[in-house]
């Protein structure tokens, strides 16, 4: 029995690595879809590694374990250097083959795209709860058809989410009017971390519950909706961001609903400290899991 | 349209750089009066390159943007080298030559002084809202007449500030009973860090505003008042600080105040990380200068 | 008169370095018991140097200073290399032979249980108020039969601390059910850090006087207790833990407890930045020597 | 007279930034042609800072000086976030467009060919002189058309380089056979850094200035030429390299020499230390521009 | 075709992780025989990560490349936490169960201990090639009987190695005479690290094979053999040491020797730089390997 | 006994800290001299911590130690904050008031001249052995009347020094051609870095012993003069510097002079990378003490 620092550095240190278990970790190491800080390519290493904090023991909160779950570490995704649209491909097409309900670990946000549509295409459009401090439904990304800034808004006009089933968390940055606005036209509804701070987890927990609805819904964290100093991590800071007991106390609250995958993403090791971002990316996805019990 | 970690690395990406504009942005890197670290002559490149994150948009708050204003980076000032007297002579005249508003990039806290005492000789003793976690009123630095813990007790001995109209936001370090007691003395409201943790943003914005009244009013932002896992990088760092959040939550509710220059400082960046305390100083400046509208 | 950083690297910058003070400060750089990150045998002079930010003035929440009691740093502890066993043995034997109280920064958390048998052989089984993220009762460590995560199973065990009066703060990693029922089962009290988060400062305060009682009590800060960002310098982080403010505050306010002795262990400082986690470690132990008062 | 830290943070400082100049230095934040670390896209910016440690005096072994020289700073190019190709399109353009000798300041080696191809349809097939430890002659980049590693096997497909009159400089990093004998075959001259450390500078000095002969040179310099000691800073390290000291004597021999341009390249902030890095990017162009004189 | 960011972090990105290859390369992640600074636990995990930067291309000195040869990686070997005799123990157990040529990357220097036991087990006393800042022959560790720098006083008195068969390479720390005088009376060659930069790598080679001889032999490769430059992530660096080409040549030209194993040791990846202690550790053991062809 | 990490810091852990001894370390924690980072206020702490890797065997050179001296730490100067001139008169009071030779742990290059001030009064003129990669003969620091880049202009001004007995070593940063000529022409003896690089260490023995000859001779080691991937903390650094190894080749090869000081100066601590700056200037300071016998 190996302390922490001799565990392999699988997701959680889990034994189990091939295809069909009931859910299935995944990294994406493509980050060239960032506009500022590129290094996200190294989050699913980062990850797995944190990740061996978490697996001595059970979720205290739930007294449930990932570990006792049918979870398997499929290892990295295939991307195409250098050519966003090509990765997109490749990322749906080896979303779309795997079995049971993916837990992706990015990558910049721009790999959410295709896992939506793998997943819209079992579930149809899906609802969404979405954390970060940028709405990321900008039409175009710095002139360019696609990066991490545009991928909700591909989402949307694709009708891989219902916008009137989908919630945002955290949302800080600056933003021109007319992206919100849009937003907020389609049936998004926007919480600030400013909400957050000042009503409480409970609240946010009410407004997600109560958007999210009983349908088939997709978890999406972006490691920027927590505070900077929690997530330095990170390409696109900002600060005023989430902490993560809030963020933790949040997801171990949204038990019930129809989870079909989630990813955390973002996470730039590069930039990181002493692992605490990629040990609060571990940690979101160790909550997620948690909300599930075997069998 | 390049994206953000390809903008100038004017203050908020401005084209404008030259005199004459109604609010001018200058670096003041001054740092041989801090009685600790030293760093923060880098803190003006540092700020300004963070600023980047904040100018693709607008201020989600107030829908408001400080890059519609008239707006100009006009550099950095001249110092003199290893010479405390002399810098400060250069900064006072240096800001006496600026036609609009100052908002200035520290440097250590000493360069308030000067700024001050250009200010004051336009608009008269000046209101001061003081965020720290130090009181800087002794009367000398470790014996030495100047430095960056002496400078309020200098700025109210000369009637720069009326003490009345000053309030100290997220006080916390140890300091000598008889400074404290000069200080209150004086009539400056003493706001602790742990007063603002227990009674909340609100009750702190309306203390601000009942102090600071309807006078010519100024803004010192030194970047300690915040907690040091938001503003690692700074020269004497008190544990217990202010969040970011609250004090973007207070800036935003002071609009309206006879604001007449505003200056963030204490910013060291060779103990920051992954820029995020530069990023907390510059979206104080972003705040601040959000309050104000154009033309 | 020198300024902060020319300060001597003792705790507090105190010249007195001798045996028989009332309260000594001694570094015990011991951390081969750690399951994760080693480091901490760094700590006793990471924190010495950190501390110095904080002896020129007096607390003001207590207008005390622990500069102005009869206070010395004794220096290092001798340890065994490589040997836990032998090296618990030699803590404990000079920890025997100290006249006042102690003050002891680690090093990890190992080093507790000789400071309690050197404690409880004078005092008889002790209160304890455990600041931490682990419950630290697990009856082995990883299959080995001592380590930093079963101190307080063998302290329990050996009658050194009367779980009735043992209070943990700030709890929140993955544990085994078994070994929590057993802790809770022996009549100690667990506060999560969620809780801490969610009734606040004075409802903690409470429950600790409460549990600890009239009786002899004994205070060890494990660093990991408060939030990875403000204390990222440990070997054993877990995300979602107390604010430095809340802790500060906590502290104050537990005077008037027959206290009888103080650790804070578990700061790494490879994992640091800018001495934050030091300056944590270091500020903690100065609000607890400001609950006395000289004479 | 501003003291080094306060120097504006252009090229050398210099004070000119519009076009015309007999040597223009831009900046080109492009690194997703990156095959493992990426983070060049911030190499302009710390190379331009760290070169203000060389504009205070002339160059001691020539006696000229670069500032003395004709020489703006033009800022940095526009490029196509995410999009190789269009982003290459970009830059052919922009350094079509300037008008005296452009002496170029990376991002990632893919910068290269479009550089090449804006020169050499100037001047026709350039000799060239490569630093770096990788041959770059990959005829594709981990199976994309183009990357940081296929650049002269584009630049000698398309006749931008004569081959014959190119030679690489401390080449180590493991490579295919194929692609060495085809550069081999090709005519180009390899010096491995072993050959460059037995042999000596002044062997190396002969070398190249027998390859490149008197025709229209072009020199790439690619910071991982240097050992990872002394350039930790960039993408894809190999140990062995070429010291600094080696390389600036190096190029100071190279005099003469029908220079058309320069480049330097792969420098990435978020991996170096102390700017040691840029600051040996800096001197490279730094010595370049030695070899010219006024007027 | 994935870029080196996306390859497998197993050692050269091997595919094959079972047992019963001709090489096998184990993890060794025990590093409490230390003397000075912890980390090497992670320095299996570390050298792993940065091999990825060898496994695309041949060695251009050999063309021949490990990757073709039978080799496994086999994970990390168990350890027990905190108990240097039991982890020796453990690891000769281990270390003798492997069918083929063992490749170990500690750990410190202590696993090199089990390791020779168990190759002398099958092979008599070897000779050994000794890399190192210090010798290693101290009799006891700062009074323990066993850490890393007693390594080889057990190795020589328990008959592993045939001191006359010995050589010590960059040697260079202070030492006690009569260590020294021991050591050297046993038979052992002692190169110090002076000698080696003015004798040159072709004196050293002659020195090496010249002791080494046609009997089995081992290679032990500490990294702080190497300048601290060089390799900073290490635990008790000494200045004044080897170069990265220097060790890298003279390995290169050890072919032929009777190899029956080899370490690499001592890498802190805490004290690491954008990985380049470790990518000197994993060409360490690269160029080892790629003495041998397949078949 | 204790192991290395747990040895008392101060300079090589020696428990003499009072007046008296022969020899007498003292740090001054002074750098506003500083032309471009600050920081080396932290070096005389930096450089004791990093010592203690020493104080464990004898000099393998000499089989001397410093260890076996009377030598004690004094600990550091007082210092003005501040003000230059001031801090200059403190630092030669201080000097002058200890009985035997004093070792100088800097804090920045300034200090030395009220150090040749202190000794000079003593001794009459000194020979100066000067490593630097500047030779600081500035008649003015930017415009300053006093700075790290004027001393041995004031030194020589001053007849502190007798300049024909002056050499500099490593010098290669860019300087004023009339600079240059003005220190030639005082008689001073320069040795470029590439000059140390090409002739080699003996070459360079010579020369000094020919310079320094038989008089009193005071040695000063600017950590700059080292290249900065071997002494990257460091406000000043040039690249091409000289190697660790070969520095302290020279210095063990300069016994016999008639040594009557020493220091060692711009160790910048928040620009050091694992303490390998510090302990190039502790190992530095250890040769120099190596070229005594007890008694």
């Amino acid at each position: 029995m190996n302390p922490t620092f001799a565990t392999p550095p699988t997701f959680l240190g889990t034994a189990r690595t091939g295809a069909g278990a009931r859910f299935s970790v995944a990294g994406i190491p493509h980050d060239i879809g960032t506009t500022n800080r590129a290094g996200s390519r190294f989050g699913p290493a980062a990850i797995r590694a944190a990740s061996r904090m978490l697996c001595d023991g059970v979720n205290p909160y739930h007294w449930t374990s990932p570990t006792a779950l049918d979870l398997a570490d499929i290892g990295d995704f295939e991307i195409a250097l250098g050519d966003i649209a090509e990765s997109l491909r490749r990322i749906e097409a080896q979303a779309g083959a795997v079995a049971g309900q993916l837990v992706a670990l990015g990558g910049d946000h721009t790999v959410t795209l295709p896992l939506l549509r793998a997943a819209a295409r079992r579930a149809g459009p899906l609802g969404l709860v979405h954390f970060d401090a940028h709405v990321d439904t900008w039409p175009d990304s710095f002139g360019q058809p696609m990066g991490h800034g545009s991928v909700f808004y591909h989402a949307i006009r694709e009708g891989l989410v219902d916008p009137r089933r989908m919630i945002q968390v955290a949302i800080r940055s600056p933003v021109q009017r007319e992206v919100w606005d849009w937003t907020v036209g389609q049936g998004v509804t926007i919480l600030t971390a400013e909400d957050c701070h000042r009503t409480g987890v409970d609240a946010v927990v009410d407004r997600i519950r109560g958007v999210a609805g009983d349908g088939a819904t997709y978890l999406t964290f972006d490691i920027d909706a927590l505070d900077p100093s929690q997530a330095p991590g990170t390409g696109t800071p900002e600060i005023g961001g989430l902490w993560t007991w809030q963020a933790q106390a949040i997801i171990r609250r949204l038990g019930g609903i129809d989870w079909r995958g989630m990813d955390v993403v973002e996470v730039s090791p590069p930039y990181d400290l002493a692992e605490i971002t990629a040990l609060a990316a571990a940690t979101m996805a160790f909550e997620y899991l948690s909300l599930f019990r075997p069998g």
